[in-house]
């Protein structure tokens, strides 16, 4: 058999989380939660189990699912999505994704990806025949060069992907990134595949600039969100898509294809969930106090923290010790000083090495003050 | 965009349980059971949500769920699979057969594809490029004809997709099958893809002739399973997927970037309801008795049953009342005499009516009497 994937290894997340185990250490690399979901979230589910929702959901999602969603994003983004047409359930955020490349990606087609790029949209590029092309974000401050962006269209370029909060970097679009884009993606007729999974989680009074709120982008994109990243239950893999009907409508052909529906007594609990909105307006202090409380825990120490203005995540800086690049460093870090984080390194396809680590700062104060501990022993 | 799948309609399963809802008919159509599933399962996945198993499981599914399905494996087949390399857990059984597909099929490459063949055969291939090859089964037995099959056969022919019990049509894969199969993949070194979503539904004391029992074939297969086909959850959307290490690698790779990892709560609970063999072993009693029941009831109607060996399905013929075709009358069936089924001609791509339809006995006695009740109006 030939392989789609022949430069494919085990994703680094695996990766570390496994190492993180064998050595027992704390594990700030996979980016999950070590607290618990809601109880009332737990409980609204069970129930939903005893009232026997066990058999299939209607294909694009349980319809009282989709209208929550799409009040949420009245309240949030002032705009109207029509839940009927616009909404689609996914298992989780990485498929929402890969299904939006599967459904327009055909052999040749050109998708453009900023680096450092999370791990799963170059490989889901690659697996549909279409040319992964690569552009980096500057450094430090991760933010997009849309002159290079013009540079790098040509006439077979289908799609451009976006992702903010940005993983692994926390930083964020601003307003004039979406003017840029929106410029683009008219001039082009470019599509737009924006991963919003990290909507919540923003910092400092920050505006999250969804693409929901452009509808001259909107009208092109695919936009993509994850239950589990924001409601601390990563491996209940839940998610949902938004697209124009036009779009909406080919997506789910393949949807319907790849997995029919997504697990019905989930959908039912979220849905409850979702009728209080404190349950999501909550969330960007939530966040933030951890955010905050790890900077200060870190100040201690010889890592130098990046910008993070949303997402689980937060960059550190590090003096070069040898000339061991990032992914040795992280790899000693877990193993020597019980701590696991991510080479940012891991990002990008030729292997930039900034000596730049991740954390993931969706952990217990505990859990944030003896890795801190840890860290300073370095 | 360019569609790739232009001629993708809503999948009939959707269509004709909305028009079920719609007309308030008994749903003897989509193959979901009206019961529930076992309240001990279900208090299983609710206790690994109590205890705070809601993140990641690792991204080839849970080592306790593989493990248990690697003894049912050897209990029932006598097979030793690895449970480490050769099993990987997916959120259904469709989605288990598209990532095989997608793993292995690159543009050009052609797929044989038995007709009638489950909705998503077709779509799957076209999706990645591939290009179906139709082979019809035999008319009213369904079984396949090899020589024919052999006939098929080009240099391009990559893979040959097989399921067992069939569905729609109930029939089963017998020895003389296998044997033939067996020289062909030796032969061609083609690849095989086995959907057994239906594998512990089967009657009459009949063997489940899995691609698992024959190791010259396993070694180039994808077998796929279900278990909320065969535990009555099929709203949970969990599955798996078994295959050989060197072809488990790559899906894997697909895998890991498709969806990463599968519900972690229902995982757990499943593993633990794997762990009492009774579980699996009174599933083809249970469902031949409905089976059974099904037949007996519809002997006073107009329908002739054809055999149905397995799976969730009975195929009746009817006479023509007029020159309606199976789908026309299906729709009227529902309409009219209030009992929803799939007509035959759905599941072949160039529509042809032998005037059958599917109905699913998977229900209550009471709804099956109900349906036959009706149907004996006709
Ligand atoms: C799907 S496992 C990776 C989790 C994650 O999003 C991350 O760590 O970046
Ligand atoms: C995934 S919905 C279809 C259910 C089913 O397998 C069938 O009705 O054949």
């Amino acid at each position: 058999m030939i392989s789609k994937l022949p430069n494919v290894g085990t994703t680094i997340f695996s990766v570390m989380s496994a190492l993180a185990a064998e050595y027992k250490a704390i594990n700030l690399s996979q980016g999950f939660p070590d607290y618990d979901c809601s109880n009332e979230l737990k409980a609204m589910v069970n129930e939903a189990m005893q009232q026997g929702h066990n058999q299939y959901a209607v294909m694009p999602g349980l319809m009282s699912l989709r209208s929550a969603i799409a009040s949420k994003i009245s309240n949030l983004y002032q705009q109207t999505v029509n839940p009927e047409m616009e909404i689609t359930i996914t298992p989780g955020g990485t498929y929402a994704i890969f299904t939006a490349i599967a459904t327009c990606i055909h052999p040749g087609d050109e998708v453009i990806i900023f680096e450092p790029a999370y791990d799963s949209y170059i490989p889901n590029v690659l697996v549909n025949g279409g040319k992964p092309v690569l552009i980096p974000l500057s450094f430090p401050d991760y933010r997009i060069n849309w002159t290079e962006v013009r540079s790098k269209i040509t006439p077979r370029t289908k799609m451009i992907m976006l992702n903010t909060p940005h993983n692994p970097t926390g930083s964020i679009l601003q307003e004039n990134d979406l003017q840029e884009l929106e410029k683009l993606v008219t001039e082009f007729n470019l599509l737009v595949l924006s991963d919003e999974v990290y909507e919540h989680l923003i910092f400092d009074g920050a505006q999250h600039h969804s693409i929901l709120r452009y509808p001259a982008i909107y009208r092109n994109s695919f936009v993509t969100f994850s239950f589990g990243k924001v409601f601390h239950n990563t491996g209940w893999k839940m998610g949902y898509c938004v697209a124009p009907e036009h779009l909406m409508k080919e997506y789910r052909k393949v949807h319907q294809y790849l997995c029919f529906s997504v697990n019905t007594p989930m959908q039912y609990g979220l849905a409850k969930f979702l009728e209080t909105p404190a349950h999501y307006l909550e969330l960007p202090a939530f966040y933030q106090q951890k955010r905050d409380y790890f900077l200060q825990l870190m100040k201690d120490t010889r890592f130098t923290p990046l910008s993070s203005q949303g997402s689980y995540f937060q960059l550190m800086k590090y003096d070069r010790i040898s000339d061991e690049g990032d992914r040795a460093f992280a790899t000693r870090l877990t193993k020597e000083f019980g701590v696991a984080a991510i080479p940012v390194s891991a990002f990008y396809q030729d292997g930039k090495d900034d000596h730049v680590i991740r954390f993931c700062f969706a952990k217990k104060q505990e859990t944030l003050e003896l890795a801190a501990a840890r860290l300073a022993q370095i």
